[in-house]
C-alpha cells in the first residue's frame, strides 16, 4: 500500500471520539465488559475469511516491497492464529477487573474517610509494528481495564488492522459498549504519529511497542505521558561461587530459548576465579547451540570467539549472538551492567548470599533474577494472565505490565460537612 | 541578578554527578538518611545569618526588578521561616522509609519467588519558582526516599538557593552521604531548563512546581518523564438534596480559607431546584467574605455579581474571585466539570446517595470530595506527613504525593536454577 498522511485535526477528532467513549466505559460493570470481550472473540472467528483476505493483501504488498521473511512471518495470519487471538480475548475476560479496587483506605482522626480507588486512565494509545495480533491484544486489555483504545499499527499491517478494528468495534457495539471504544488512528506516516504524541488532554497514555527506533521517536516527541517498553540489553553474571551446572543451564536458556525477544540475554559476565574452568565449558555449550560469541581478551582465547568492542556491550542483538567478558569481581560486573544495560533484566548465578544481596541492591533494572533464567521477566510467568508489554522506565510501571498497570487511581474523600 | 545561561554539557555534567551519587544513595539504611536529615536541619539553623544575607540580596534585586509584593513575600526568609524549614527536615526524618517495602510478593507454582520492592527513582529534578523553602523540602524528601536531588529554582531566588544547597550539601556530606546527593542546576534562563528536560538516561524524573506556564513548558519540552503538579480549576457542586447550611460552610471554606493555593475552589455549580433559596444566601455569604462572583444569567440576578463567560469557567483565579453557575441536573454539573476542570479536585454537597455515587464515578479528577471542603486535597490532611506536590496527571501518581510517590519498584525473582 502507499503511505497515507493525516492532518492533526483528523487525529485529534479521532482522539476526541475516544475521549467521549472513555467517559461511558469507566463506570461499566465487569459483566458488561466480559460479555463484550466474548462477543469480540466470537466475531473474530466468524470473520476469519475477511480477516485472512485483508491480511493476504498486506503480505503480498510486503513481499512486493521487499519485507524480509521474518517480518512477513510476524505479519501473516492463518485460521489458527486468529483462533489464538480470539482465545486471548476469552482469557482476558476471565481475569479480575482492576477497576474499583481500593488501593488504600483509612479514616483520618477528624473522621474524614479517605479511599484511593483504581480507575481507568481514559484513552490509551498504542503505537506498534508489524504483528496484527497486537491490535486484538491491546483492544482487549484496554477495554477490560475500562479504557478507550486508540490503535496505531504499522503501515505494513494496514489492511489487516482495518478489518480487525472494524470486526472488534462492531462486536463491542452490538454488546452494548460505546461504538468508539476501539478506534484506529488514520494515516500510516510518521507525521500522523506525531499528532497523536501531542494530543495532550485528549490522550491519557501512550504505549509504544516495537524496536528502539520507534520507542525513541515516541519518547522524544511526546507531550502525552508515555510508558517505554521492551528494549533489553540483558546480562547474566556468573559469580565465583556459582554452581557451574546451574550457571550453564541458566546462561544457555537465557540466550537461546527465544533469542528474538526482549528478555533474552545479550551479554555474559564471568568471574575471573572460575574463568579457567567455566570459559571452555560455556563457550562449547553456547556454540553447540549455535551461538556466536563476541568476547573480550579472555574469552578471545577460546576457539571461534569473535573479538568484542563497545558496540557489542551496547548491543541488543535479538539473535544468536552474545557478548562475553571476564570480570574481577561482582563490583566490576555491576559497574559493567550499570554502564551498558537498558534496565530491563539482569541475572546473577551465585551460591553466596552476600554477593547475591549486593547484586540485587546495586543493579538498577526492572527485574533482577537470582539463580533463574532472564526469560522469566514476563507477564505470564509472573502470573498476570495478560501482558501489555514490559516497561523499562521507572515511572508508573516497571517490568511486566498487566491490567493493573493500565489503570490510574482516584481519591474519594467523604465527610459530614468537614471544613479546614 | 542578571540572567546566566548554561551549556547543555554543563547541565549534563551536573546530572551525571547526581547519577553517581544516586547509586550510593539507593542502598543506604534509614538510620543513615535520618542522621543526615537531622544534620541538615542543624546546619540550616547554624547558618541562619548567611542564608538571610543571601536572601536579602534576592529580595533587594526583586524589588529593584519590580517583583510584586506577593512574590517578595514568598521569596523573603526570616529566622522563623528558616527554623520552620529545619523542622520540616526533622519531620521527614521521623517518617517511615518507603525504600525496601515489599509491594507484592508471592511464590509461583514452579517455586519461583517473586517480589516487587520499592526502590528510589535515582535522580529527581525539581523545577520551581520563587519560594526558597521548596529547595529544603525537595532536598529532604528526595534524600529520605534515596534519590539524588537536582534543584532548579527560579532566578529570583538564586542567591538564597545557592547558599541553601551549599549548607544542605555540606551537612549531608559530613554525615556520610555522597557529596553530590543534593545539587543545584546552574543557569537561570529557560534554555538551561531545556537541557535538563532532555537529559534522558541521566535524570529519572522531573517534577515542576509553579504556575501553568512553567508546567506547560516542562511537559511540552521534556523527554525525561514528568509528573505534572498543581493547576487546579476546582469546582463545588451543590446538589438539590444538599443540606444548605453544610453547603454554605463548604463553599465558603473551599473558596476563602486560602485562595492562593491549588485546592481552593474556583467555580460554584448550584442545582436549579434550590437556586431560589440558595443563590441569595451563598452570594451574600461569599460577598461578605470579600469574594467577587462571576455568574451566569441566573447568578447575575443577584446584587453585585459580575457576568461570567468561558474565560471564567476556564480560569484558575487563585484570588478572591469565583465563577458561579446554575445547572439543571447532576449530569449537567458533571458535563460542565468534564469540560472545564483541570482534574485536580471537585466536591459535591448532597444528601442523596445515588447522586453522590454518580458524581464520584463520573468526575475524572485526582480527588472527589463528598460533603467536605476541596481544601482537604493535601498531603498533610491525607496523613502523608510530607508532600512534594499534588499530581494532576494519571501516570504514576495522582493527587497528593508523599514519599512513596518518589519511589519506583524493582522485581526480584529468586529461583534454584529455574529455566524456561
Amino acid at each position: 500500500m502507499s503511505e497515507t498522511t493525516t492532518s492533526e485535526a483528523e487525529v485529534r477528532a479521532v482522539a476526541a471520539r475516544g475521549r467521549e467513549a472513555a467517559a461511558e466505559l469507566a463506570p461499566l460493570r465487569r459483566a458488561q465488559k466480559d460479555a463484550a470481550l466474548q462477543a469480540m472473540a466470537d466475531a473474530l472467528v466468524q470473520h476469519t475469511e475477511a480477516i485472512l483476505a485483508a491480511n493476504a493483501k498486506d503480505v503480498a504488498a510486503g513481499r512486493d516491497g521487499g519485507l524480509d521473511e521474518g517480518l512477513i512471518d510476524r505479519l501473516a495470519l492463518n485460521a489458527d492464529r486468529i483462533a489464538a487471538m480470539a482465545q486471548g480475548l476469552r482469557d482476558v475476560a476471565g481475569l479480575p477487573d482492576p477497576v474499583g479496587e481500593v488501593v488504600r483506605g483509612y479514616t483520618q482522626p477528624n473522621g474524614l474517610e479517605i479511599r484511593q480507588i483504581r480507575v481507568p486512565f481514559g484513552v490509551i494509545a498504542m503505537i506498534y509494528e508489524a504483528r496484527p495480533n497486537v491490535t486484538v491484544d491491546a483492544a482487549g486489555l484496554a477495554l477490560k481495564s475500562g479504557n478507550a483504545a486508540l490503535l496505531r499499527g504499522s503501515g505494513s499491517a494496514y489492511e489487516s488492522n482495518t478489518v480487525l478494528v472494524q470486526v472488534l468495534s462492531d462486536a463491542a457495539a452490538k454488546a452494548g459498549l460505546p461504538a468508539d471504544a476501539i478506534l484506529r488512528v488514520p494515516g500510516t506516516d510518521r507525521a500522523s504519529v506525531g499528532h497523536l504524541l501531542r494530543a495532550r488532554g485528549l490522550v491519557d497514555l501512550i504505549i509504544p511497542r516495537g524496536g528502539a527506533g520507534l520507542i525513541n521517536y515516541v519518547v522524544e516527541n511526546a507531550s502525552v505521558p508515555v510508558i517505554e517498553t521492551g528494549v533489553g540489553n540483558v546480562h547474566v553474571y556468573v559469580d565465583a561461587s556459582a554452581d557451574l551446572d546451574m550457571a550453564e543451564r541458566i546462561v544457555v536458556n537465557s540466550k537461546i530459548s527465544r533469542p528474538s525477544v526482549c528478555n533474552s540475554a545479550e551479554s555474559l559476565l564471568v568471574h575471573r576465579a572460575i574463568a579457567d574452568e567455566f570459559l571452555p565449558r560455556i563457550t562449547a555449550a553456547l556454540q553447540a547451540a549455535g551461538v556466536v560469541l563476541h568476547g573480550d581478551a579472555d574469552f578471545a582465547g577460546q576457539p571461534g570467539v569473535e573479538p568484542a568492542g563497545d558496540e557489542d556491550w551496547a548491543r541488543e542483538y535479538l539473535s544468536m549472538d552474545m557478548a562475553a567478558r571476564v570480570v574481577d569481581s561482582v563490583e566490576e560486573a555491576v559497574a559493567h551492567i550499570r554502564r551498558w544495560s537498558t534496565g530491563h533484566t539482569e541475572a546473577i548465578v551465585s551460591r553466596d548470599l552476600d554477593t547475591a544481596r549486593y547484586f540485587v541492591a546495586r543493579v538498577d533494572s526492572a527485574a533482577v533474577m537470582v539463580n533463574a533464567s532472564t526469560r522469566f521477566t514476563d507477564g505470564g510467568e509472573f502470573g498476570f494472565g495478560a501482558e501489555i508489554g514490559i516497561s523499562t522506565q521507572k515511572l508508573h510501571a516497571r517490568g511486566p505490565m498487566g491490567l493493573g498497570e493500565l489503570t490510574s487511581t482516584k481519591w474519594v474523600v467523604t465527610g459530614e460537612g468537614h471544613t479546614r
